[in-house]
């Protein structure tokens, strides 16, 4: 007998005995609103604290909701009527939200900007991503790639507050997305004109998925292979000019596309860009690092590294972004279920509201408990970028950088895999809370099919999230090994020493208190991870031994260097929310400890076979783990509603009737669909309507034939 | 050092030798279409002959060849320019391929049309489900619930090959999905007039998600909670007319609506209907099971749950098409990574397929074994489904049901747990080939987007899959208690007997050969579900002993219950198909075998800690399984190609540039794309980009205030 069925069954008693009391006085269904608010009765604890803490402090809510207050009264950024709109509309749209926030751009500070922007991308991804384009990536690397001079120019030119200036980045193309190195456009040096020549030799060097091209921009940074004098100095950014901004007509040799129908992000006019012989000032390629001269000198920089420290932020934005976009989903489910009823033992009670079930709480708040595990997170990880950006900025290639190299890789490293695991499990938390509605999950009124939709791409871009995993697995191994060869390694690393010890490390007790603590789980994750990390560096060390080169040995323990990634980046998660709860105020720490407790109990019990191979947990302790897991649920299952009210997003931004606070879910949401008149009868009525209704295939007619007749 | 290191370095040195070549003779990347034919130029099976394996036969396969010949030049079937049309235009196409069907639904034997079907449904799913709609569920509840008078006179009516009506069929509602018991919306009976008065009477009781409502339905059959003289008699089924044929205006006391934007499918159009007091004669009522005679007599069937028997049908085609969708993702996946190229160790060489990344390898093949898996397993549940289907047609009330009542039990039970376990790997597979095609994936015209966003449905429909997987946990604990009391059980649950003996079952040996093969695998499975279900049973009995009620202690053990029953679905999948493989013609029980072993080492790799748990395996074991798994990626690697080929998906069905047979890919999507000529400037060029280029909100002029100047 499970050791818990005491507690299980005193759960389900209660839940009886509210019943009886009904039987005896026949009791009508709550009401929605009433439904839901009952679940804010009694929270145990103050959710504002909790808001403040989640956000940052009271100052950066207090922002957040000026802006959702903006934005919610704002004409151009309505959207409850957004769910039959034609795509030139929508993209009309985003254009004009564009236009309107330019005066918040050249006037607010960029960290209040930034904030500002995060709440907006919450609204409209492809708005986020139309001017994440120009300003992150187009102005971005004219920012970390040009020289003081140049700078200054673009800046004058307007390319920083969009005055006469949309941009675009022109990176990908149709033959290469990840290999950045094995682009095909060419930029080749014609020393009589002192120009470059830009230049898609074949289809596959088509420049691919080039956000606002279609459309929109004037300019773009192109990435091309810069050749001089017959020789190819590999992949430099170039300023191509794409349109006369007056007349908007492509300049000579620019041909341009839609790059047409895809999964999600209408908004963005994503293009398809082929250069044809295209002559630019040599003034135009950004000579921050790599330069070249009047006379076609061309001068390589020592630390080429330097020049991609921008892409990491990135990938910091979309570690906040799946925090967010979680908090989201979950809001709109855990409210939904709290209001939802299905199913009772006996038809004279009210129905269970859905979050009732065991099954329904086992699906969500673990997901819940890793959406706030990654707000942490992400805070932490801003500060490393932070820090990073700042020691870049101040950085010359004349100093000594190695400190600065020392924190690049570091930063790269980290951000990468929790980039890529951070959009998984989010891309995850979306469908499973889009499922957790049932039917109504896939009506677009719902929000999740679309969120899911525009979140997919987070996956993919800006490094695929399997070459990332993998890039940081790579980093895990050399760490590793470094800390065998008794060399220095950065504090996150530290853990790996573990990997010498793994035959005595064992879980410290076998009752409940001893295994869901905090550092017994963080000792358990660093147990996995650095066991994982082991196994992969050993399978290299064994296939470096035999002479293979570097990249092959990678290549060789791949499946394994994946999951050490996946492994480190549960502990390093898990320490960074256990973290924050020891530094949170004393008032939100117990209702933080047990999510806590549930986020690191939760991972380890699906990844069971890692703790059992490592001998850290027995399968007596799993038991334990898996009976916490449903204890924690039923726990948080009291404060489910509370919790996502801390997340404290409007009912603008969560723009879901079934996720109103309000709780009044089914009026929304049907006035919501009859705006959906039917045209009676519908424009194809004539044409395949009642040809269908009046069809009659079954006779054909068949001819007499003389000789049948006998 | 990881024992397989030798056979690791083995593929890698061979690898490099032929770079080796390469360098000395420089060599030129093959072209797209060289680099999949040089796939297909070594099968190791005769790729035929699997394909008809696949498809139950030669016949069979010839016939799906003739379908999908006729649909690729059916002008109607054109699916080479949807990605840009409008709603409207969609839902037009919908109805005419219905139109032109009507001839094939008339004409051919129900088996034969079935299968073109299914063909069609892999090409249009809405279109699928608009005929499914009428065919499956409004005449098929006719079909299973009329009496033959009833059948008789709906036949006549046309309500078989649509002549004059199309039907749908109203069963959700806004407030009830799964708890058809709780529907709201009533049906009295008026004795007076020999009518029943139809009748929606809350918000929440508005029909709702009802396919082919909005605007294309002529009659649906609704179901309503039954009442005669102020009783409640339970949901029965009644045929309503919605529209007149003729003009298709809406008739009195019908209200109508679109139920708007949807996450896919929108070829289908899905409505609201309410029912305000409807009329409609007693006489259609569906009275196989439920009566109600002229003075109001509620006769009651002896055994309701035969009427349900119908719902099976969806369930077991879903299993089907999870097969088929998976099969088509995984053709489209394969072929894009046998001919894109990315990354290479030296610039003189050709980059490498990614096909050759073990990592992708990884990522694909396990789910290309698993979605033959799922095939074979359909066609079992496809024969177990007929032969109910046969027991209940030829059944009458007043004969001895037992027989035919547990059969449909075993059917329901093992259906219901299928269903959402395929559906929902299914949908994973489908995300993974997306984004194994990288920012490609997210392309409209890859067909992945699309064909995840309508396939999303089938998690949801027809019995959500959380609660079906409850329902199969509920009859395994009830398997599992018959066994223990001595009871006789099914064939398909004589492996829960292996619950007594958990504490003896090892693996047979410590070899590679004694763990990778069928017999072992099967056993490891069995024990490792039988374990699940035991777990189940013994939480649900210690609370029964308690004193709760069943459907109380079923909720206590709910978290355990549908583990167990995911434990039983992955067993029973691999012994479906390890029989087929027992079966198969000896030339391509090769290749077979080793997907097969592939499918079940893969699961037990990703359910580790079950194994580790019941002690079958050790972590010695686990160690051989891992390498295990990596070296069969690599042996079927070399035939991934000829094994999608054996699908024997023509290119129009596949409708993927990426996908296509010749690997012409980049061609075939840059001129698809092309098409979209962008209109320059676009529509909003002057409302909102002009205004852009020439904004400057940066110098805000403020007047001269006198009291400033001193």
């Amino acid at each position: 007998m499970a050791p818990n069925t005491e507690r299980r069954i005193a759960s389900v008693k209660s839940h009886l005995e509210s019943k009886k009391l009904e039987r005896t006085q026949p009791m009508q269904t709550p009401s929605p609103t009433e439904s839901l608010a009952a679940e804010r009765a009694n929270p145990s604890f103050p959710i504002r604290e909790l808001t403040y803490y989640l956000d940052g402090g009271e100052e950066d809510t207090k922002m957040n909701e000026k802006f959702m207050f903006e934005l919610e009264r704002d004409p151009l950024w309505r959207m409850d009527d957004h769910y039959n709109l034609t795509l030139p509309q929508v993209r009309e749209r985003t254009l004009a939200k564009l236009r309107n926030v330019l005066h918040c751009l050249a006037n607010e500070s960029p960290e209040v900007f930034h904030k500002r922007l995060v709440l907006m991308g919450l609204v409209d991804p492809a708005f986020y991503t139309r001017l994440g384009v120009h300003s992150g990536l187009f102005f971005g690397t004219i920012q970390g790639q040009a020289t003081p001079a140049q700078f200054e120019y673009w800046v004058k030119k307007g390319a920083m507050a969009l005055n006469g200036i949309t941009g675009c980045f022109a990176m990908t193309e149709l033959g290469h997305g990840s290999n950045v190195a094995g682009l095909e456009t060419t930029a080749t040096f014609d020393e009589a004109t002192d120009e470059f020549i830009i230049h898609t030799p074949t289809v596959t060097a088509t420049k691919w998925w080039i956000g606002g091209a279609a459309h929109t921009a004037t300019h773009t940074t192109a990435f091309a292979q810069l050749i001089v004098k017959g020789k190819n100095y590999g992949v430099k950014p170039f300023v191509v000019q794409l349109r006369d901004p007056n007349t908007f007509n492509l300049l000579p040799g620019i041909n341009i596309g839609d790059i047409g129908k895809k999964m999600g992000r209408d908004g963005i006019d994503n293009g398809w860009i082929q250069f044809t012989y295209v002559r630019i000032p040599r003034q135009n390629m950004l000579m921050k690092f790599a330069q070249v001269t009047r006379t076609g000198e061309v001068i390589q920089p020592p630390l080429a590294q330097l020049a991609y420290g921008a892409l990491i932020g990135g990938r910091v934005t979309m570690i906040r972004d799946s925090a967010n976009y979680a908090k989201k989903a979950l809001t709109i489910a855990l409210r939904y279920a709290a209001v939802r009823r299905q199913f009772s033992s006996n038809p004279k009670q009210p129905e269970t509201k859905i979050l009732d079930y065991v099954i329904h709480q086992n699906r969500l708040l673990p997901l819940l408990a890793e959406s706030i595990a990654v707000n942490f997170t992400s805070m932490e990880v801003l500060k490393l970028y932070n820090e990073l950006m700042h020691k870049l900025q101040n950085s010359r290639p004349d100093q000594d950088l190695t400190e600065t190299i020392e924190l690049l890789k570091e930063t790269h490293a980290t951000t990468a895999g929790l980039k890529a695991f951070c959009t998984w499990n989010c891309l995850n938390a979306i469908e499973q809370c889009r499922q957790a509605c049932g039917g109504h999950g896939y009506s677009g009124y719902t929000g999740l099919a679309s969120m899911y939709s525009d979140f997919a791409v987070q996956c993919t871009w800006e490094g695929d999230n399997t070459i990332l995993t993998l890039q940081t697995g790579r980093s895990l191994i050399s760490n590793y090994l470094n800390i065998k060869r008794g060399r220095n390694v950065s504090k996150g690393f530290h853990y790996l020493k573990k990997a010498e010890q793994l035959s005595t490390l064992r879980c410290p007790g076998d009752d409940v208190a001893s295994i869901a603590n905090l550092e017994t789980i963080s000792e358990a994750w660093s147990v996995v991870a650095a066991n994982a990390v082991k196994t992969s560096a050993e399978i290299y060390e064994a296939a470096k031994a035999k002479g293979i080169s570097k990249d092959a040995a990678l290549e060789n323990c791949a499946v394994e260097r994946l999951h050490a990634a996946r492994m480190h980046s549960y502990g390093y998660i898990f320490n960074k929310f256990a973290d924050a709860v020891r530094q949170a105020p004393e008032s939100i720490r117990p209702v933080l400890t047990n999510l806590c407790l549930l986020y690191g109990l939760n991972t380890i019990k699906e990844n069971a076979g890692e703790f059992l191979g490592c001998q850290y947990f027995t399968a007596a302790h799993l038991s334990i783990i898996r009976e916490q897991v449903n204890h924690l649920c039923l726990v948080i299952r009291q404060d489910a509603i509370p919790l996502v009210d801390s997340f404290n997003y409007s009912d603008y931004i969560i723009n879901s009737p079934l996720g109103r606070y309000d709780g009044n879910i089914y009026e929304a949401y049907f006035n919501l669909v009859k705006a959906n008149n039917p045209q009676e009868p519908v424009p194809y009525f004539e044409s395949v309507i009642r040809p269908i209704l009046t069809a009659n295939y079954s006779q054909t007619e068949i001819p007499d034939l003389e000789i049948d007749q006998e």
